[in-house]
């Protein structure tokens, strides 16, 4: 019997505007802003669920990334209202898979999606660990399992 | 009969120190700065085969990123020595694809491993284009086809 | 008869949460973030006073940093909700100076402070200008003058 | 009898190509970039004397910014060799000051110049503390003291 969950959760969303610092020369924002936005959507999933990130942070456990992956359909532009949404597809007992959907407000145009793996860490011993509770039941709930 | 490159090149390389700027609370280097060390490796495998970045982007092509994937294996810290190595591991008429590995200096260890795939876009029209010569012919060369 | 306005304005507001990619090795806010979000602060006014900054951009007018300054006094950490108060500190025909204060909002407590200064550039020549119309008027709106 | 030193070192050089990630929408490096370029010459000038920065870190010493700034003259662009030039131009017991000169390689032109000032603080109690031996030493070495 497994507490694993594989089947995807709901969206968790958070907005926000595009930075002038966050484009580049080509006037459209830079491709590795996107994981900072993904772990932005991945910050306010945690607060949502009542798990904020840097309660983990305090427990010692690091949900290391071990895979960052995007896809990029559309240009964003400085200004644009983006909208991030969050989910976790899958849960096992030491690793969580999150997904995402980057969104322009204006028209609800898809600009990107994506794709992190993490796995929990001991800060201390810097070994692979079982995700702790309540995170894991969270995650669980929030994952739809 | 094709002009496709399938078989990866050979490997370009550029080091450089880890940022104090590029570390995050957790002590290590965050996740999205190994797209902007991709970006590099990418930057100066083009200089190396003698068509720098730069020139594309006077011929009014942008190398839009279509996808891009990073594996994580080890952290990188603040001043560690870095090495990357980039190559080209496909080319088609429109379309190329970037293989990247980011090793620690002082005892060779693989950091991470990586991938982008981008298309050849028109600034003025917006619609994918041909990659354009000189570049498609150095790339081909690169890719080792 | 001048139409400078050396009498600082209004504050305006923005708020936000501090992001962990904002976050370095010292597990606080890197000091070169400040001046991001300072800009923030600055497009938040320009959006307010109905001048948003993308519109200069569509004028051909960039306002060019000449100088920035911050003084720190307490650290950010991730997940800090911060508010930006900015103000427009002195305008004259070619140049405005712009005001910052940081704040933490769960205790109000000041963390920095800072100024830019900015000349009007055209993007074509490359030469100092005037400030255009309706940016001239709505700034010395804005600077209380 | 004071082991103060105001006047100002000799430079310590680096030099790297800016990345595209560097740039921003207006086709320059955005202004707060400079920021992090001022800490890559501190790392270097600290590499240089024997005290790398990593050190301090390791034992429990924070160099806190108390205040940045910097002036800008002309313009960075994607792939410009760039050389920071940085000294001391001030050590206290419990103070320093960084003097920072921006130049392009191509032509010798300055495109920035900036100050910070740091404060020695004791990573456990957080509170102000003399810089320790062999760093002020070595700082004051370095600061023609």
């Amino acid at each position: 019997m497994s507490n694993d969950s594989r089947k995807p959760g709901r969206w968790f969303s958070t907005r926000f505007r595009v930075r002038y610092a966050e484009t580049d020369a080509a006037g459209i924002v830079h491709h590795s802003t996107y994981f900072v936005w993904f772990e932005e959507g991945r910050s306010e999933l945690s607060r949502q669920v009542g798990m904020p990130y840097a309660e983990l942070d305090r427990q010692g456990v690091v949900l290391v990334l071990t895979r960052a992956e995007a896809r990029y359909r559309l240009a964003a532009h400085y200004d644009d209202e983006i909208e991030v949404r969050t989910r976790l597809e899958e849960v096992r007992s030491r690793t969580a898979v999150f997904g995402y959907r980057v969104l322009r407000v204006a028209d609800g145009e898809l600009l990107a999606e994506g794709t992190t793996e993490h796995l929990a860490v001991s800060r201390q011993s810097g070994r692979p660990m079982r995700l702790p509770e309540p995170f894991a039941s969270a995650y669980r709930a929030a994952a739809g399992g």
